[in-house]
């Protein structure tokens, strides 16, 4: 027999005989312009109903392989080439993951001082939920339609008033254009500013994924030195005078916890950026992921507010919420939201909607205020505790900065050089460290001393033992 | 008195200070190198707290606005220059949005005609909103993190599994990449194989939208005719053959539901055109926006079983789900997997995650096939009464095609013109429609008689006052 019913298959009869003529075809057993059995004779012959046998073949018209001609039957149509189909298994092993890993997920043994995760053990999981639950079931059918590029507008007019209540920002709900995380606002920053701009001047040291973002869009990437007040301005300024090359595109920055060294951009270098940016036409890319936790007073001034016709604003919810929901947002000057707008459409259409409703309630309920205002305890405990284990675990002999605002500190170790050999052992010994060094876009050896300490999303008792693992393996003695 | 405390204000009277004194600084009042006053004399002279000043003045030092030394008391920094911060009123009118309509909002007046908009009223809100609850409810901490860029895993097993029962695909779960709706996945492949490639062959007429999608990637666009069976493959040879250029990136194919015309391309057009993409190197992309809903029978197969090594194949969860959600997905070859995570990662790091658990476990309790099975139902009604309707209201005096599969139909109207000024004048009696002749790469002439009818989301009552409309306004007599 030719074909045998399986009726403990998973696919339909009529498909599994669907699937048997179709190889039958395609391995050249059934011929072009051969006849197939009546649709009648068949049933009987396979004990199958004939709806089953005239469900298949209508398929296999539909699809081309077999033409019905009025008095001649059902034959295979002619053309058709032999084209057995791939032999392909259903495995569930991650085979197509190895040899290319990109991205940081954590083996769950090793103690990770990467920073920026937030400590999610205290997201508020059944609050979110609850909340999800009740906005998804109650709003109208019409919102889970295509939302405007721009977001869900109740999120954006809640994100407006958090701003004001947060930073003092007075914005325009109509500029706050809601982004699936900040990486993607400056991916869309990037290629819509490489229509009129080469290159960009960033931070150097700065968040390496954030470069790769801007490099992906085909501008270049200059770096500006950074010391302990953050990026130098003038440096910055006697750079730009000396390229020969004038189409700068834009100049990213951290200015309210630069990253990852920790600087807070004081007002004068603010006002020069500022005025750079007016003076050159140019935009300034204030990248804020993380200045809601200033841990020694309220979050500092947003760059955004000297001027918002220079300066875009990149919002995140990944850190003071939860990576996994991709929310963030960008404040756009007025003259580039019809291009942003586009540039959305044509990147994702628009950020997922029911978790921007849940979000806006969450904001207008006062839930993410309180939500910051128990992690910062939390992560000021935490900051403690890892100042304290550095002062025990190491005396005098290393020293620790930008430790006022953000999820990290920085350590330097004077006499040690985190080399690509000590990085390694330290992962074997269940550490994992990253130098300041990784960050520096010209590989600057003087922030080979220097280690970002992440200590958020880590225990007390993981922060301690990190530390003395450190210790050990680089060798101090006291 | 140069400061009053507004207990009423909504911002913290440290806040309220703080903003003062910058503002009395920016605008040139205080001058650089100027004394404040002492703490403890300004808390008695205000009538505040005395740590109230103190926040106050601390926020301004850590902002470079103010300094102390030892001795000379608190001074404004010198070297600032006087910009008074710009003023915004924090309006709600949306004026931003004036002047750049992007994307379709719909007026609810409007009976719209447009396609691919799923029946919203139908989507299974609750249960939705229940799946996600539980889910968020229990998921560890871990899964509130970054997630990988290729997506959750469990989703991607749950969609391997669902295409083969749906489709009959054997695809393996470590080749399904999640994306935020198939316009992303369709745009990062255009990012991707635009280093390879310099234009794309595209069907014409096609959906303009993703066509914008290829162009803003830098490629190129050459539209291939359509005729009554689909993209015609013999007519993408020859001009295939005729290019000076042929760096080709990719072709862009519907071939279960040519969009918008409605064709399945059967299958010897489906061999040659694997035939030509495995000669020429190049890739196949298959959107298979909306074949589940095939009215007469079971989906029909993909182009993507005949070679998994050239087909790239874009499934969407917009249509038979709803777009709120931003789910789709793209099948990569195995070589193509370590760049399209790292364009993933540097696009926006993952798809929003906790959607993608929500939807594994629909798919895998069947709900999903449930629901498509009752559209199905409803849209076969939707679809029969349209094609009754045309009948009733036109009798032979147009056809319709394309209605085999998906949410629209095609409607050719022999004797008449859809001129921008008649498409208007249907829009000011309230029905808006979309000339075929719209989808058309090179804006053919002979597809201004054709238009696009979109029934899914639309009423029985709404499809037949539309087309009376339609009959109205276009002077027909019958």
């Amino acid at each position: 027999m030719w074909f045998t019913p399986d009726k403990k298959n998973e696919l339909p009869v009529f498909r599994q005989l669907y699937e048997k003529i179709k190889f039958l075809i395609h391995s050249g057993v059934l011929k072009g312009n051969e006849k197939l059995p009546s649709s009648r004779f068949l049933s009987k012959d396979l004990g199958v109903a004939r709806s089953t046998v005239l469900e298949a073949y209508d398929q296999l018209i539909a699809e081309g392989y077999l033409e019905t001609r009025q008095g001649s039957g059902t034959r295979v149509v002619q053309g058709l080439v032999a084209l057995p189909p791939p032999a392909f298994e259903r495995s569930s092993v991650k085979s197509a993951f190895r040899g290319c890993r990109v991205g940081d997920v954590q083996s769950e043994s090793i103690i990770n001082f990467r920073s920026g995760i937030p400590d999610l053990e205290a997201f508020p999981q059944k609050e979110w939920a609850r909340i999800y639950a009740r906005v998804c079931g109650r709003l109208p059918s019409s919102s889970f339609r295509y939302s405007g590029p721009e977001g869900v507008w109740a999120l954006r007019e809640a994100i407006s008033a958090y701003l004001f209540r947060m930073r003092g920002l007075k914005v325009s709900p109509g500029r706050v254009m809601i982004t699936s995380g900040s990486t993607q606002g400056l991916a869309m920053i990037s290629r819509l500013l490489r229509k009129t701009g080469e290159y960009i001047f960033a931070e150097d040291p700065a968040h390496t994924g954030m470069i790769e973002v801007v490099s992906r869009a085909g501008l270049g990437v200059q770096g500006v030195p950074v010391d302990e007040k953050g990026m130098d301005v003038s440096a910055l300024q006697l750079s730009y005078s000396q390229q020969s090359n004038s189409n700068l595109a834009f100049v990213y920055t951290t200015p309210s916890h630069q990253y990852p060294l920790g600087a807070i951009l004081p007002v004068q270098r603010r006002q020069s950026l500022v005025h750079f940016a007016r003076e050159n036409q140019c935009v300034v890319i204030e990248d804020d992921y993380d200045s809601e936790f200033r841990h020694e007073g309220a979050p500092t001034s947003a760059l955004y507010e000297l001027d918002p016709e220079v300066v875009i604003y990149l919002g995140s919810f990944s850190k003071i919420l939860a990576p996994a929901l991709r929310l963030g947002f960008a404040i756009i000057p007025e003259h580039m939201i019809c291009d942003w707008k586009a540039e959305k459409m044509y990147t994702d259409v628009h950020t997922e909607a029911l978790s921007q409703h849940t979000l806006a309630e969450f904001l207008n309920s006062g839930g993410l205020e309180r939500h910051i205002w128990k992690m910062k305890k939390l992560y000021a405990r935490k900051r403690n505790h890892a100042l304290a284990c550095l002062k025990n675990v190491f005396g005098g002999a290393v020293s620790a900065s930008g430790q006022t605002n953000g999820l990290h500190i920085v350590v330097t170790f004077p006499d040690l050089v985190f080399t690509d050999d000590l990085v390694n052992e330290l992962y074997e010994h269940g550490v994992k460290v990253i130098p300041v060094d990784k960050y520096s876009l010209n590989r600057n050896s003087k922030y080979a001393h220097k280690i970002v300490l992440g200590y958020s999303h880590l225990t007390h008792e993981e922060i301690s033992r990190g530390l003395e693992i450190i210790k050990k393996v680089a060798g101090y003695a006291c």
